[in-house]
């Protein structure tokens, strides 16, 4: 007697997924906005909410926030599905695609559902590298191989972002039959965006689908969806968990042909999205200019912080197009760092399982205070670390 | 250039989900629950819901609502995994034990997301029907047939009830390996419950997986939760979209030994459940007094509904331990009813596309004044039907 052997082999080899989240004052581990909607936002969706039966089902193709979405996007919105969460609109296209053996090509480090998804499916992740600039094992003789004698008085390192690997990834589309490739850009955690022409690329290249997802498209202002209509292979996932501010929530959608966003639909479960999270992405999609000027005072301190960080000797932070930054600790280890931080009330995102990220941690763009605050703490824990490594406790 | 090819092909045979839910004054269509939670615990939650940022994620293990679940079962807290709606709970534990050829035993007529699911992840539904009291082709002999001497001078066929039928489940299962069975019970649309002594059958033949779909439990009067505790190849399915009034807030779960819940948990996507939906599940336990109340009411209701049906000729009426039954029109054209009876304002589920159910249409119980109003649109739209068959326009 063992229910768990009808437990498919792939998922019994997962790792159980833990639930270790400490909260602090200062939690800029999540890329959430840090400013919430506008309370008298939120009073007009509760009115709404309250006029309303809860007893009663949502609408099972929400028409008034699909036509929102499609002024708000320039897409048609027969070309929309809404998920739970951008997670389950991908969840939904990869399972209407993806069995035993399915190869999905997807960069490496990425956001890390892509992979697990597609496992659980019995498909096979087809991981490509990014060409990464972290440095390797011997950190301080690399960083400083790196300075840039020409940049303007501060330590840059020469090869200063990751970037996708364009040619590799249509290598590898190519050698599996090209069936599915995921990415994300900017991407989750590098802060890396895949340029327009890249996409075109890949989405010209054969007809397997290219799933470009820009959860953080609005801090790299640009998007892929004018693409959509010349190329039926590209799907967008989009959601409302950063820049909309509606994390809570759980909101977000996938644009591709109709014709495509049919055969998704089959696999969607019906009523998946209740009737307040329609309620407060229809009020967020008509607060988009205070949100707007939101992403550009997030973009703002983003630049001052890693302006910033250039003069803080043993870490490097790598440029982003997203509302997060990688921060490499040169010398110091990362989770005495992140441990040395969360002791003063900040949280930020220990990366460093991530492959190649095994010394970085990420960090969310939060409010000018909280980014005050994160410097503060990050200048205490790397005197603290240093002296831990002086003391042999490191 | 063909990116349709990439979807599987079980899924590109799958008719496209269309949409055509008409509205209708008495919407006794999808079995909810006619009355909302009162307007104090709305404000309540409402409350809790403005002092939140929603920017904020929620919850990535909601902690206060499991542990009122394991108050509310009397099951232990780590062997509850909530859900989306119960349809999101299924979804998961399918996907973390259906593969191509996995055989899921499935009666029919049923809920028909269990084959929808088994199809799209490539395993093979295997369908046992219930035994069925439905009338065949040439009804009106039938009825007179089944008509009961012994019964209170009502019309009431012998074999009233459909059944699940256990032999032909148990011989299913072992035919199959076993792997996964699926039962509603009671049943949508026919309002059987599967008797607990044969939940053990099916649970203690084998250690094949035994989802049990409580989804309209309360207004049956038991429960399989029991059983947990011995049977740990046991899943139970609740949702909160029915007795408990939250249909528009997509809240479901699944309880099963904690060793399984955590296999399930790999598939299950990360914060599924919205802030808001949780705060307002938690509040629907805490009037769990007023929600029985409400479902007794709903149970006289139903019993009230099915004596009228019985003196009404022409129709039958079968007995249902859910929130709704199913109607047979014994000489009408059942689209011709639901059609004559939407135009009355009435609409009720038309489940003539259902195996054995071509003459049925599903009822769920309303307020006393919308089974009033039900019975009054049934009377007029039975009377037209006869007309209409008279002038040969049925």
């Amino acid at each position: 007697m063992d229910p768990l052997r009808h437990v498919k082999p792939a998922v019994r080899d997962l790792a159980a997924y833990t639930v270790a989240l400490p909260s602090a004052p200062v939690k800029i581990n999540q890329n959430e906005n840090p400013w919430d909607l506008p309370e008298a936002v939120k009073r007009r969706v509760v009115e709404k909410a309250l006029a309303r039966p809860w007893s009663r089902y949502p609408d099972l193709a929400p028409k008034e926030l699909l036509e929102a979405l499609a002024r708000h996007t320039g897409w048609r919105s027969d070309g929309i599905l809404l998920g739970n969460g951008s997670n389950e609109a991908i969840e939904a296209l990869l399972r209407v695609t993806v069995g035993p053996g399915t190869k999905v090509v997807i960069p490496e480090p990425t956001f890390t559902l892509y992979a697990l998804l597609t496992t659980i499916l019995g498909g096979e992740p087809v991981r490509v590298p990014m060409s990464s600039p972290v440095t390797p094992r011997s950190p301080v003789t690399q960083c400083d191989e790196g300075a840039d004698p020409s940049g303007p008085g501060r330590r840059r390192p020469l090869r200063m972002t990751f970037a996708y690997d364009v040619d590799a990834l249509l290598a590898a589309r190519r050698a599996s039959g090209v069936p599915v490739t995921v990415v994300c850009s900017p991407n989750n955690p590098t802060g890396t965006s895949l340029p327009l022409a890249d996409v075109e690329r890949l989405c010209r290249d054969g007809d397997g689908l290219v799933v470009i997802d820009e959860a953080y498209h609005e801090f790299s202002g640009w998007t892929a969806v004018p693409l959509l209509a010349r190329d039926p292979n590209l799907i967008v996932l989009r959601t409302f968990s950063k820049a909309m501010a509606l994390a809570g929530l759980r909101v977000g959608y996938l644009l591709a042909s109709p014709e495509l966003v049919r055969e998704v639909h089959k696999a969607r479960l019906p009523y998946n999205l209740n009737f307040f999270s329609q309620a407060a992405a229809i009020a967020a999609l008509e607060e988009k200019d205070a949100l707007t000027a939101g992403v550009h005072r997030l973009v703002a301190e983003r630049e001052r912080l890693l302006a910033c960080l250039a003069d803080v000797p043993g870490v490097r932070a790598f440029p982003s197009d997203a509302n997060f930054f990688l921060l490499e600790c040169l010398a110091a280890d990362p989770k005495a760092v992140f441990a040395a931080m969360l002791r003063r009330g900040v949280l930020v995102r220990d990366v460093t399982s991530y492959p190649t990220l095994e010394r970085c941690l990420r960090v969310s763009v939060g409010t000018p205070e909280e980014n005050d605050a994160f410097l503060r703490a990050l200048g205490t824990a790397l005197t603290e670390s240093g002296m831990d490594l002086t003391s042999g406790r490191a």
